[in-house]
């Protein structure tokens, strides 16, 4: 069985995913950085994998028919939306996921940047470096803030969780599944509508899309124009859930305004919002921790270890 | 009676604070910067007030000898390093202060810099901004670490609360005052000495100087090398309690371990941290939101009110 590990950073921080590949024919991302669709045909037509340990690359029908041989993709991470599953259902490819292990990762970036955001450090980091000045920057205190979540799977229930620790004012939920809100503390349910219109805070935890559901742009020119002024929004989950046209649009003529947007339409992202002071990016970071990229890194390898002995996946997609 | 108001800003996000001083004889900081020492001696030996409407200038003998008719200093904030409080008494002087107010935007500030360290945001915001770089840091989860708060006080008990939201797993307290303690829960007590071997996160919550107690080089850089290699550390109290010159050498020496600091020996901060990536600085922000400032500066009016209808006042220092 030949194994392509598309992704990366893998094992580079722990050598316990690649052990659990020990023995096998493995071959690595040794480029450092994402995959562009040339580099990623180029090296499946090359190698022609049976398993791929895949990233956030696109596996589209005419990527799918470079590979023949291949029987599973396992993804180290959550979204799915890269996948084709009608495809690979049809090609008879199990696709695995780690959805647990980016969890705490996210909901500790998130919280970073709505505080960040409140109290404006971006703009006193730049002042620090090379002509550090004297702003005092009044900020906002996130326990006086009205903050809407949107998508309240793992990372938004795990938000608000940290949220009621701030013993933040009030907070607004909204999820297609109402049932999913049952574990949450502190909070109203109500409409996307509603939040926009009074929330100090909006950060969404949807996926882009999946086998259920297709949310590219939930959050259009016409959504951010309803919001406050001054709020502070967030996308810590996938490119193009907020358009990113539209964003940049509406960030430039409301400068009170202010978006932390960790990933991008196309990454690594070199746009237009890197002009503006009040978009606060950062390079897909949301998983960027030991932990989480153990575990998730772990967790792909072990699913193929399982799929390789004809053990039961844990989180088989499809 | 004369009213000097040293401090800024004052009255500048919201008029409340001003209006509570209309009728009288009130004078602002019309520089918008703290006052070096011999702005403040010319301002007061200028005008001559009766009550002072003060920030964190020093007020030693030989200030207090330019204002022989003053009566009040009314603090703006809760630190008192600055004042003189055997010179006060011997002068008569009523010294009050605002000890609640800027709580929680401080311990909002010292949760935001703890996950901006682990995260590594400074290094990601400097490449974000002329050449943004997709560089995806591997960070360490605040849930992972051990954390160690020193100083039980309002804002360290603050800063546990939150801490105990985000489920961190192992919280060392310290405090001078034992009983202080009684108001934290899922915490240990124990030595700074074992605090300073053990955490991967140490937050410093004491005052520099009171009626009480002179923490100045509390931690100096016979303790610094004593903490971890990739020690976050933090100083959201006042310049002096941690020695800047130490932990330049220290840091500068360490560049996995990294530290946050809020206040400096002299302000504005022109010192040679600022050449370093591993120092998260910000300009006192600490009390720098629009609760806290309007908490702060409408509660120091209002003693000062209070004090010329001959009303006790709420927190007197001596």
């Amino acid at each position: 069985m030949k194994i392509v590990i598309t992704t990366y950073p893998f094992g580079l921080h722990d050598p316990r995913p690649t052990e659990k590949l020990k023995g096998f024919d493995v071959s690595f991302n040794d480029i450092g950085m994402k995959y562009d669709k040339e580099t990623l045909c180029n090296i499946l037509k090359k190698k022609q994998p049976d398993i791929i340990i895949a990233g956030t690359e696109n596996y589209t029908p005419d990527v799918l028919d470079l590979v023949p041989n291949l029987k599973m993709i396992s993804r180290v991470g959550i979204g799915l939306d890269g996948i084709d599953f009608g495809e690979c259902k049809k090609r008879n490819i199990l696709v695995t996921y780690t959805p647990d292990a980016p969890t705490n990762a996210v909901v500790e970036l998130t919280i970073l940047q709505i505080l960040n955001m409140l109290r404006k450090i971006q703009q006193v980091h730049m002042s620090v470096s090379a002509y550090y000045k004297w702003n005092r920057y009044v900020g906002k205190e996130l326990r006086d803030c009205i903050v809407g979540i949107i998508g309240c799977g793992r990372i938004g229930t795990g938000v608000i969780r940290v949220l009621n620790g701030f013993g933040v004012r009030k907070i607004f939920i909204n999820d297609i599944l109402p049932g999913k809100m049952f574990e949450t503390v502190n909070v109203t349910p109500t409409t996307c509508k509603d939040i926009y219109a009074t929330c100090d805070i909006i950060s969404l935890h949807i996926p882009l899309k999946d086998q259920f559901v297709n949310n590219t742009d939930f959050v259009d020119y016409d959504n951010l124009i309803c919001m406050k002024q001054d709020v502070r929004l967030l996308n810590m989950s996938r490119g193009g859930i907020i358009n990113e046209s539209a964003l940049y649009m509406w960030l430039k003529d409301h400068k009170k305004a202010c978006a932390a947007i960790d990933s991008f339409d196309t990454e690594p992202y070199e746009g237009k919002l890197r002009e503006l002071g009040n978009a606060y990016l950062t390079p897909h970071l949301g998983s960027c921790t030991f932990t989480s990229r153990l575990d998730m890194e772990l967790g792909a390898a072990e699913e193929v270890v399982r799929f390789i002995n004809h053990i039961e996946p844990i989180n088989k997609v499809i």
